[in-house]
């Protein structure tokens, strides 16, 4: 498997063991992963804490996107792909958007580069916390 | 002036204050305040901590944005308005767009209502910093 996705299925099971949203997420630049995040809405209680978002706030403040990748186990949701578009990050990799189809069209808009691994094992997690919390879930993409 | 937005240049004031970007945000429900916050890239090193987005964070896992209006000393950038679409919120009040346009359309493409207030006090200030701090201003919004 994808080495970077690898790593952030491992951050989207941490975060299942934390009991938060699995959802994991890697920022990687030349063959480097400079930064890793996972969902942690329940673990920080905090709402704008998805996995893409802690994963860019973990990098910290490196000026300029050119040339990275953001990795997510799930296709990202606005607020994520609103990051990515803004700051300029050139590719977005999701482990899957079968659960949740994401703003795929919005990052392809504005010219991000989008790749759908498919992945079972991610699809697998995620359906799982889904029918098992969906409060949460639903809670998380901010639907009622 | 409008009140909430009054509060929002405080907020905006109080950044400038700390050295940090001077743009402040507050959340509205039901013509009571449940959030603010502003940008704290600088100060907190952190760059993901926009206006709103520290704002959104402030007012905790409120679970449904309905009826809830976002405001903002400058219209929000990609990763704000991300935010508002995900999470529903129906209304953003903007300060100014003269020094930065934001993504006002997609806000609108996406059922958000838009006003910008055009508001002289918000003008001068971001103009003021982005002069001042312009490596600073670019960095916060994602262009070299």
């Amino acid at each position: 498997m994808d080495l970077f996705m690898k790593c952030a299925i491992e951050e989207a099971e941490c975060g299942r063991n934390e009991g938060g949203v699995p959802i994991g997420s890697v920022l990687v630049r030349e063959g480097r992963i400079i930064g890793k995040g996972r969902n942690r809405r329940v673990q920080q209680n905090d709402p704008v804490l998805h996995a893409e978002i802690d994963c860019i706030r973990n990098a910290g403040r490196i000026r300029s996107y050119r040339g990275t990748a953001l990795y997510s186990t799930l296709m990202p949701c606005y607020l994520c792909a609103g990051a990515a578009v803004q700051f300029g990050i050139g590719k977005v990799v999701a482990g899957e958007s079968e659960n949740f189809g994401g703003a795929r069209a919005f990052l392809e808009q504005h010219g991000v580069e989008v790749i759908d691994l498919d992945l079972a094992v991610c699809k697998e997690m995620m359906r799982t916390f889904i029918t098992e919390h969906p409060e949460i879930w639903y809670e998380d993409i901010g639907e009622e």
